[in-house]
């Protein structure tokens, strides 16, 4: 049984939590806008769900909470940023504040982050550049998970990469996506319902696919974005490995088989070649290019007939990228936040240990 | 029976065709160099075989062989560039090269552009940034073929995205992919030889897959990169709107369904709320945001850790991206370029217009 919270409760207890654990106040307010947009929009693993997890890495000395976020290298329209081991949801925004920055003064601004740690969903960085008026793109690497090609090794995260466009009347179009054919939080989910998953996301070692939603735990990979060799696997593949380079070749940060893992009970491997987890981002703005005015007709319009298709199966809705998370926040805001009773139960052990009421 | 011949000699007739057909000797000699190196890098579909649909658009037309490429709008790391119905084999290297201007400039350059044609391999663009020290990613959309979500229609082109990294005394890495499942040529191949295409490739107005690679003349719509809802389509499908959204709205040119078919017997649709083809580039200098020597080590070893994955099958090599198409080229450039008789023929009608001996 699922219970409904406001978003209002769940925000005051993400704050409270994580400045119990010596995060700034302004971090902390922070970290919870970024967490609860996420349970909002109904990508329910990158939510509240995941305090318990943040809350573990602090306590390991993992996420450094009062991280000095730091200016390595600067040109005019790019930068490098050492996020000083802090958290994702912290240093995510301030890289993008600050690509955005460049990208008002000079028409498109790019920050490579080393250093970091999980930055939440990718949507909340990438729209912070469509409130200034910009094109945002957000990506990071993430712990090892997703094979490369003719392996089972585990050498790539599942990468995301999200792009957000402006849309002048319409709600912005938001391209969000793990470069491996399902994320992680799908297995969960599959998993919880006892359901097999699809044949094409899971690659065991032996080489066969597996459709066991906990076959992560008998040593199994995840597949990139095409899942078979016919279908494109090696451009899922080479999307994740894109990203890997940009957010941690670029700017210094663990790539590969190195990425710190996000659960704190496995620790780092030994030996990587660089600090963290890395992010990039990329803010354009739409003005530099084109008469906001023209660019917002052509986008209205693109929307318009991309949503007039005619479909195959009528009772499914034509939507365009980013709609059905508009359509869950609504619903969301008016009604509550489900959560799940083991989600409900972390976040009342989060509040007795920094003594809040929840 | 395939022919093989030396890349100078197909150079010489693509040079004097183009000429032949107005083309400055400049223009022409750039065309010729990227036509050339797809077929050098393996890509047949993006070679010479592909001149006597870029003549029969310039006898319609519908490429004007010379044109003045303006700029439209600029800032000091972003441009608006419309291309005057240029091919995009000349229109998109001056692109690219204003993008790596305002890279080596600011630390990384954008350029839009509208009113282009065709632009070849989309990785001799984004190796142009490479050569300057540059990260280069390169894409266009294309005329429409492939399916969007829960609809048969063909609503975007097969949109592709290159992005290429130097590697210091690796060959650079090079990520050049079509957002479809398969692209077109891979279509061409298999009806030449005859073979059923795999099932994820193809869909039909009535929604059922079609393993006939003669199947987009009777209507079929190609699927993009996933294929199948539970394999991530809609992620196939994000790629590509996002390629056609940086590509073409942006910039100004025609999107979606308007793009103008590269065939010069299909007549473009009327009511196009752009101009003609559109492309999107960008350079990312290495050394703005990390020092060359430390990025170099890095990616290095990035590369001899991919390719030192336990392979499934031991007799398939494990290759980097990029790495295939330098070795066909070591191959080419020694024992000459293998063109099918149709593509023979097609090339001698051509010289014998031009009045040239080939």
């Amino acid at each position: 049984m699922v219970t409904d919270f406001s978003s209002e409760a769940l925000h005051a207890l993400v704050r409270g939590v994580f400045e119990h654990h010596g995060f700034s106040e302004a971090d902390a307010a922070l970290s919870a806008d970024v967490l609860i947009e996420a349970d909002l929009r109904g990508i329910d693993s990158h939510g509240v769900a995941r305090l318990p997890g943040y809350v573990r890495l602090i306590e390991k000395g993992r996420i450094n909470p009062k991280p000095e976020i730091r200016i390595v290298r600067a040109r005019a329209s790019v930068a490098s940023i050492d996020g000083d081991g802090g958290i994702g949801l912290v240093v995510g925004p301030k890289a993008m504040e600050f690509a955005i920055e460049k990208a008002l003064q000079t028409g498109s601004g790019s920050v490579a982050v080393r250093n970091s740690n999980h930055f939440g969903i990718a949507a909340w960085h990438s729209l912070l550049a469509v409130s200034h008026g910009c094109i945002g793109m957000s990506m990071t690497n993430a712990s090892p998970l997703v094979a490369t090609a003719n392996t089972a090794e585990r050498l790539l995260g599942t990468n995301p990469i999200c792009v957000a466009f402006p849309a002048g009347e319409h709600d912005p179009l938001v391209f969000d996506l793990a470069t491996s054919a399902a994320a992680n939080g799908k297995l969960e989910i599959a998993e919880r319902l006892g359901k097999p998953v699809p044949e094409g996301w899971i690659l065991m070692p032996d080489g066969t696919y597996s459709t066991d939603p906990s076959a992560l735990k008998q040593g199994g990979a995840l597949l990139p974005l095409g899942s078979f060799p016919e279908l494109g696997l090696h451009k899922g593949y080479g999307l994740g490995a894109m990203v890997d380079l940009f957010s941690a070749v670029l700017g210094g940060a663990a790539y590969g088989p190195w990425v710190p893992p996000f659960v704190a009970f496995l620790d780092p491997i030994p030996g990587a070649h660089g600090q963290g987890i890395g992010h990039f981002f990329t803010a354009w703005e739409v003005e530099a290019f084109r008469d906001k005015s023209e660019y917002e007709q052509a986008i209205g319009h693109w929307i318009t007939r991309m949503k007039a298709a005619k479909p195959l199966n009528p009772e499914v809705p034509i939507q365009v990228h980013g709609e059905p998370e508009v359509l869950i926040k609504q619903t969301r805001l008016a009604n509550g936040i489900p959560l799940q009773p083991a989600v409900v139960e972390g976040l009342k052990a989060l509040a007795k240990q920094a003594h809040l009421s929840f």
